[in-house]
């Protein structure tokens, strides 16, 4: 018997263990402090009203005989791919419902597509970064080489064409810099990966915060995408479906690789390793994306979108570097008076009671950044940013 | 960029598309003919009405700022996985919620725990089976063993001690064969396991169907087996999930191999590559486990127990061969006049109208033999089993 030996080499990831113990720490030394939390990825308002009613429905539907559903379709019902076909002509990107995939999160979805390719093979991953991309490869012992994302190139990394890379990780809007890649830079990457035989594997979970129709919300915008990218999305941040579960993948079925369609490499490994996601979740999900729902979304997103507006304008009155904040529901800052991460969270909630991420806990590119979120309540956004204004005005 | 070229040798699975020709085109011909389906593998019956309720409010909760949940743990909610905690100890097993990891469904689990091991490890299936474990293993380029379940061994195969395994999947009650191994005969499996540090991997999906306390319903039921086995289980057939899904592992914290934990090898993978389970879907999922839940859950499993009785019945009154029936939705025939599987599907749709499953399909030993299933309504199976009589009485 031999196990995995690969994750003994993975790290663990003490960085939100080590949030939540420093702000218990703190608390208990400061009762009284009320401490405002933005460090958190996770959305806090609630499931838009259209989108409920159709998931409490399909529920029910789920206890009489007439209306059971049992196994549904592994790629998921025609309902919702045919939804989410229409969801993508809405900014111009022609599918076929057989390239849609319903899962259960883009998390998911990214880890497993990992297993339709070869150990051997180069991955370029971005410094910092998601965790879940250098996790998933390194438990299979791929080679991974980082692409620096820094303030010199507006954490955009783009490509090396004296290099070869075999797996291309991109995340646009970024997590966790909200850097968004412009039409341009990804069509260089289209480029650099039709040129090199690669696969871009882009991860789209943040595109419903893309407000302006400049910018590219889906990497299939860029003409030759479907010959070398596969795309991961999800309900989460788009719909609040953080805790309903319910994501999409893309996998056009021009994209093939070694004589083989990767699309029906994918369609195999789900038949066989996945079961399709609960009837009603998909019902709630087919909501999200009618003229109501999508409108309901709209209006919990632009609490969002103002919130980390007022971040950001925040940190501009103040003179502070930053990426996201537009177009994304994520403020990368660079740490005030040249501290380093951990150097600003240990102050941040000691001065001003405000929590935040560490840059250095997405790599080491993050290093002397720190990560915000616009997902709080817009009252305690304000705040937080007031006391932040007291404290860091130069 | 070289793709995963193990899904090369992976055989398409034509089964239940050929099934699905044959009946159409014999039902173009004739038009008239009322053709009754006992081939397929899935529930009839709704979810019962405590799951359903508990669900559409659940569902409703998702709806409402002050009860909504977002990212919930990736293991399950401790609600979930302490009344999965208690339902084993109604058979005897003493389980820490640490070791219940909570899922969409064990077909997902069984393909994604082989994350957790080496390519080059040596996996004993039964033969026939269900063809997910052969999939799942091949996709991987592992070297598979069959293991002949046959008439001679009651579809029962024991472990060759003069033979090495690293993985050995058992499926007691099985799929296809509704074969179910005996204490004793677990016994022998773990004292395997446990003497050449292999590792079991038990489908125990239809445990709820073992209807006499002196069978085994887990594999924790025998002395060791925390120290080599993994146990997959699902409310899929317990309480109608199939289109609901949710399922659970359990991998003990007893079970370290090469030094490594697999209980923690499985949380890493899981924090990593799944986001945990619909909130609503572990609501429905624990109110199965509560009093009411399961006595409504029983009286649904009890329509398909006396369907598979009267199935069982009918083939002795025949004197045919078969095992299953009892403690399993599956009666595994073998087929009357020494009729091959095929020959005997086609025979069967023509003389009697009736739909099952031929045993070919799930492997070498499977040629000769039929699978029928107790899903279907109480009148159909009764219909199905006097046209039976009437067509294949010697």
């Amino acid at each position: 018997m031999k196990i995995n030996a690969n994750y003994g080499s993975l790290e663990e990831s003490y960085l939100f263990s080590t949030i939540n113990k420093k702000v218990e720490a703190f608390q208990a030394a400061h009762s009284s402090a009320s401490v405002i939390r933005l460090g958190i990825g996770d959305v806090t308002l609630p499931l838009c009203e259209t989108a409920v009613r159709a998931f409490s429905l399909a529920a029910l539907e789920q206890g009489k005989a007439d209306t059971f559903r049992g196994y549904g379709p592994e790629q998921g019902y025609g309902f919702l791919r045919e939804a989410i076909q229409n969801y993508y002509a809405s900014f111009g990107v022609t599918l076929s419902p057989d390239e849609i995939f319903v899962s259960d999160g883009a998390k998911s979805d990214i880890g497993n597509i990992l297993d339709l390719f070869d150990e051997d093979n180069t991955v370029w991953i971005p410094d910092p970064v998601y965790p879940v991309y250098r996790d998933t490869n390194q438990m299979a012992g791929r080679k991974i080489v980082y692409l620096n994302a820094t303030k010199e190139n507006d954490f955009l990394p783009m490509p090396d064409f004296t290099q070869h890379a075999d797996l291309i990780y991109l995340c646009s809007p970024n997590n966790p810099t909200g850097a968004v890649y412009t039409q341009t830079q990804l069509k260089e990457w289209v480029r650099y990966a039709l040129e090199q035989d690669a696969v871009i594997l882009f991860d789209a979970a943040y595109e419903a915060f893309v407000s302006s129709p400049e910018l590219p919300r889906s990497i299939f915008q860029i003409p030759g995408a479907k010959e070398c990218a596969i795309e991961f999305c999800s309900l989460s941040k788009t719909a609040g479906f953080t805790g309903t579960r319910c994501g999409y993948t893309v996998v056009p079925e021009a994209l093939k690789r070694n004589g083989f369609s990767l699309r029906k490499m994918w369609l195999r490994r789900q038949t066989t390793k996945f079961n399709g996601v609960s009837y009603p979740v998909q019902r709630a999900a087919e909501a999200v994306f009618t003229p109501e729902g999508m409108q309901e979304c709209k209006a919990h997103l632009q609490v969002y979108q103002k919130n980390a507006l007022q971040i950001a304008n925040t940190l501009s009155e103040l003179g502070i570097y930053y990426t996201g904040g537009i177009h994304s529901p994520y403020i990368w800052m660079e740490c005030p008076h040249s501290m380093k991460s951990w150097e600003f969270f240990d102050d941040l909630l000691e001065r001003a009671h405000v929590v935040g991420t560490p840059g250095s806990g997405f790599g080491v590119n993050g290093e002397g950044f720190f990560r915000l979120t616009s997902f709080g309540t817009p009252q305690a956004t304000q705040e937080a940013m007031e006391r932040f204004r007291a404290v860091y005005t130069r």
